[in-house]
């Protein structure tokens, strides 16, 4: 079965103005600006940037359209098998969320639903739906990761008893930054290339990936509720900045779509709006023995089980 | 003619002394650290930091010489042809310097020397030095510009009326914010893979190198003298925090020796040393026109003649 691309582009639409005007009910004090753009080549898309809000310090809710011609090695960055990328389109929307809170009990949440499809010259070469939602706190709270994981738990059950399980170690495969030898976060839930087999149809995969939208903002708003109001110090605001600091190496060496937008002329301002306000790097820091900061770095790691920890 | 690889790797750890103590006698408040590392396949390193001084925020001089069999991919990333790596062994020795200052009217250095030795079986395969020195001010001073510059020339002049002009453009073309379409400064010069050929001997490179070493301090110092004492506003500070932003891409997107590094295993904070002490990111900023801010971000361009400006 097809699926209408345009659909799911109206989709993706609704869920970025849906989600913008809840944040800033739930931000209390900023609103989003908006900056529609076009691609020369095709398509465009509307960036929604909060700054200095009351709740959050920065942070963009992205949605693009973008089709035409495809662009040059972009099957081969794909891995889609075609002779050459001529008389190739393709077609590709998505939303994409990075909140940076001002809060460091609170922690930086990431989401992003997207939809492709490849035409070849005569056939359908690719169609596919990918995203996740994934959590970096500054501190980590083993409530919090636990209530976070059981939402995405719950939102992958609706729909496939083996989504949550591969999910949850795609995104600790990939949120990973390696020279470091830890995680970015909590990780959450990952997922790519989702597409058509006997035992699902793309509508059935594309209701999944509605539930996983959706599933965002309540699940923010409970964090948020949780923890904005709690106190800290000038020292929690500094490990918040290193922290930060990692957060900027992940999407700057390692995030495949901030690469693959900065090296196909994507839009850079849309593009890093995922880099936190300000980020701090001091040389060889290490956080004392024993503390909240030296705890959150030991579980940073693979394989935590977050809904039932031992 | 060979040369005695003990004898670069003995000069470059010197430098690496005179050029600290004579920086801390410049800052006048803050020392270096001395963290000293062995790597476990062979050599090691002296990482010398210098954090919150009077003059320097946050500055990093580098000394390593590592040896042993050749790491996996080395010879292919370093385009070195040989049927495989087995039996292939390497000397690596260099010095790396960046510092980031206070004053936001002083420009980020950065300083480059190092010696490579590839021995096959039975062959060497390859020996060559490359290094550099390159400028990234906050603010463009035309002036500063064309001192730095003529320094790098005089330098150059004196070993080969052709690096100068060669360098330079190397330079030009490696510290280029691709997706930003701007130079990360000034430049300065930059070279790579200078081998023994029949009108110069190793001996003469590695002549040029020391040079390319010695000027480095006499050089920073006369811009230090020169800004470190201007006023600065909290505007102008935020700007300097924007800059040390693409600084940070730059480093982390392009440069070759961070990537290297980080993805053969290198000692992490060795290697992220360069990195600012703090970096901020605002969306879409754009300094107002006609502002210092703007006048610097028309002049990060290349091929400028800073020497002879017109």
């Amino acid at each position: 079965m097809a699926i209408d691309k345009k659909q799911v582009s109206s989709w993706f639409e609704q869920l970025q103005n849906e989600i913008c005007t809840k944040l800033e009910r739930l931000d209390g004090q900023a609103a989003f600006g908006t900056d529609r753009w076009r691609r020369e080549a095709g398509g465009g898309g509307i960036t929604r940037v909060i700054e200095s809000g009351a709740l959050i310090e920065k942070g963009g809710v992205n949605f693009s359209e973008v089709h035409g011609k495809v662009p040059e090695n972009m099957l081969k960055t794909l891995e889609i098998e075609q002779d050459s990328d001529q008389d190739s389109t393709f077609f590709a929307t998505g939303v994409s969320i990075v909140l940076h809170p001002i809060n460091p009990m609170m922690p930086i949440i990431h989401m992003n639903v997207r939809y492709l499809e490849v035409h070849g010259k005569e056939m359908n070469l690719a169609n596919w739906f990918g995203g996740g939602i994934d959590l970096s706190p500054h501190y980590i709270f083993k409530e919090d990761a636990q209530m976070f994981h059981q939402k995405l738990k719950d939102a992958c059950d609706k729909h496939d008893s083996s989504y949550y399980a591969a999910f949850k170690k795609w995104a600790d495969d990939y949120f990973f930054v390696k020279h470091r030898k830890e995680t970015r976060g909590v990780g959450g839930i990952f997922f790519d290339r989702l597409s058509e087999t006997t035992d699902s149809s793309i509508e059935s995969i594309f209701d999944f990936v509605k539930e996983v939208g959706n599933s965002f903002y309540p699940t923010y708003e409970q964090l948020a509720n949780k923890r904005r109001n709690e106190d800290y110090t000038d020292n929690e605001l500094g490990w918040q900045a290193l922290r930060r600091g990692r957060y900027t190496e992940f999407n700057l060496i390692y995030d495949r779509g901030t690469k693959f937008g900065l090296e196909t002329g994507g839009r850079v301002e849309s593009i890093l709006m995922s880099l936190p306000p300000h980020s701090k790097w001091t040389y060889n820091h290490a956080p004392p023995a024993g503390s909240p900061e030296e705890n959150t770095l030991r579980q940073l790691r693979k394989d935590v089980d977050w809904i039932s920890p031992d």
